[in-house]
């Protein structure tokens, strides 16, 4: 089998599907979702903490890693896996995100975005070609096609010529990518073609069909999570969904809450990424189960643990209770446990109160255990879901 | 045996000494250095982290832990121990130096320390019996009596006044330490007076024979360490070793330099702490060993990460090397090894390069992998002491 989705299940009851994508560092199990590694890692994460806690693929920032370490360092290390030596498989965006979000200037033409830099206001430009050229530096396994993610306040002439430029865009990447695959980091690599048209439906489908033309390895939906209500990309999903192949993943880009993630699954959706659960793990914001049926909308609860109540408190940090027994502090684990639970161990030993404590004396600890807990959240939601499609339930 | 030092090997060429302290929390091997845990934790690390490094025992701060997360969270935890989950003993102590080091403003009275917390301004007494009675409501395995760290300009009349109340305070420290030792929340605690007289001689010896008279279970040289020449301090423990009783724990308070730590362990200093390794790490500093032979004052050197030179090094971390081989990004470890080499594997894998990159975006991850290198470099060395002197070598 070539690198690309094998689905093992269909629900029967939603447009939700299980199944295996194979990528050039092995094989994942959709649908699932992704850390991000911004930089190179998850903040105050390693690509060691990575493994313990069961991440099977990362995110990367092609912009932030264009910028620093830059693509000569990157040459040295023959790619990104080997940089931060994570021997999975890696998404890269293609950095027109943090090009229209980050950088101090820029400036959008039919060649491509000039921008300046964030750091230190140098010229870039970043065109479609450019895009693939750092990712095959990377090494990515999964190549994202640059195109423009387009905000809400575009009218809608502004949008049909955006949702246009990234269609001819989304072919001249195509074409830089067959043609310099072979002397690339990663000639196994996929790449994704992304679906824009804001929350406007029929230039959805009409994208998409464009971009089905060309013919990608998977397809993004991109352009929301960006403030519009989560019944508008609900609907966009519902329209893609005769539309995107299906024997082709699918990849909804950005931010998504727990709930939400399971009514994405439920259209379709076979990927994820999402910058919350450590984003607020560094502001002392914790999720964690509450009840196992995952059509409750309160199926899990969040936690302040900066707020005073928390001090003291001697419930232990293990919310996931994945399958061995934590009773007051008389604890027994045998190897196997150990060597299957890799992180759960390390977050069964510490306790709301320990970590209230550390977040009132700003100890970095803090956010790093509460990293690992909400992304182990992640995870186990996925995994659950995955049951889930499995068991006729989604 | 009761908890204690039992001395194995003393040396023929020095005042070096070879032995096991026994504590109620476990033995340790002397000479041996204690990573400083300030506010229940070794910045960027968890307890967890410590015992894969092979930390033997913490240090923690009596002045910060009394005022967040405060005594009664930690009556609520039973101490410090089951607050932050570490098994292994822990020696804190008396606040004192915090409180003139730190507070917003203090006064020093025959009673005790008044001062105004950092935090909030709120007023404070701390009295010898209140330094005891929050190190046992902490747990603490080794508790230090509170004193007066003299600052080098202070004139002979007010070193001598202060000495003298110094002596005074550690015989109210003892009565109150013994009177609540059965209530307290570890009982099999040790008692440590603490010896002072700034860089006077011969007031450090009449110091040292008044707290003998007293009668402690380990003695701490304290008051060096603050400004004073290396050579000094040399000369105050060449001094102090026939004074202090051959068979209780010498204890060397504050910071140390690599080859300075093996300069005091040569006067017959056991136990040592020392915030630089965390806190140089923490600005990109590194440790690493050049030469086996310690007596070189060149055996270490210093490696300043974030210097645009490590820019794609691909030289991996370990910089032990602890008994096992790496070869560019070939390796393989036995399950013992890891069992074996805890964070060594993790080191291991990461590149000078990489290390650079997360000092270079602010990563705190950069920290938390210099501060391992730099607590693997402080523990490794004692090991090396410690074999250095059954050797006869040292």
């Amino acid at each position: 089998m070539s690198n690309g989705l094998q689905i093992l299940k269909t629900s029967t009851i939603s447009a939700a599907r299980r199944g295996v994508l194979k990528t050039a560092h092995g094989e994942i199990q959709t649908p699932f979702f992704m850390p991000i590694a911004t930089k190179g890692a998850v903040k105050t994460l390693s690509s060691a903490d990575m493994e313990k806690l069961g991440a099977e693929i990362l995110l990367s920032n092609t912009y932030h890693l264009y910028l620093r370490p830059g693509m000569d360092v990157m040459r040295a290390f023959g790619g990104l896996h080997k940089f931060m030596d994570w021997h999975g498989p890696i998404l890269t965006d293609s950095g027109g995100y943090q090009v229209f979000s980050l950088a101090a200037r820029r400036k959008i033409t039919e060649e491509g975005a000039e921008f300046a830099s964030h750091i230190d206001g140098s010229k870039h430009m970043l065109t479609p070609e450019k895009s693939i050229e750092i990712q095959q530096t990377l090494g990515s396994d999964i190549v994202m096609v640059l195109d423009e993610c387009t905000p809400p306040e575009y009218d809608q002439e502004t949008l049909n010529n955006s949702v246009d430029r990234t269609v001819r865009w989304a072919q001249r990447s195509k074409d830089y990518f067959e043609q310099n695959r072979d002397t690339s980091n990663n000639p196994g690599a996929m790449l994704f073609g992304i679906n824009q048209g804001g929350i406007n439906v029929d230039l959805r489908v009409k994208h998409a069909n464009d971009l089905k033309q060309i013919g990608f390895d998977g397809y993004a939906i991109g352009g929301l999570s960006v403030g519009e209500p989560f019944e508008e990309s609900c609907k966009v999903l519902d329209a893609l969904q005769s539309v995107l192949p299906a024997d082709k993943p699918r990849y909804f880009m950005g931010g998504a809450k727990p709930h939400e993630i399971v009514a994405y699954v439920k259209r379709g959706v076979d990927m994820m990424d999402c910058v919350l659960p450590s984003r607020n793990a560094r502001h002392g914001l914790l999720y964690r189960f509450v009840h196992d049926d995952l059509s409750r909308p309160d199926f899990y609860e969040t936690l302040h643990i900066t707020n005073a109540k928390f001090a003291g408190d001697l419930t232990t940090l293990d919310f996931q209770q994945s399958g061995y027994s934590v009773s007051g502090n008389e604890r027994t684990f045998s190897a196997a446990d150990i060597q299957r639970s890799g992180h759960s161990i390390e977050l069964s030993r510490y306790t709301l109160g320990y970590l209230h404590h550390l977040f009132d004396v700003q100890e970095v600890l803090g956010q790093r255990l509460a990293t690992m807990i909400n992304i182990k959240f992640y995870l186990e939601l996925m995994e659950r879901i995955g049951k889930g499609i499995e068991e006729g339930k989604i």
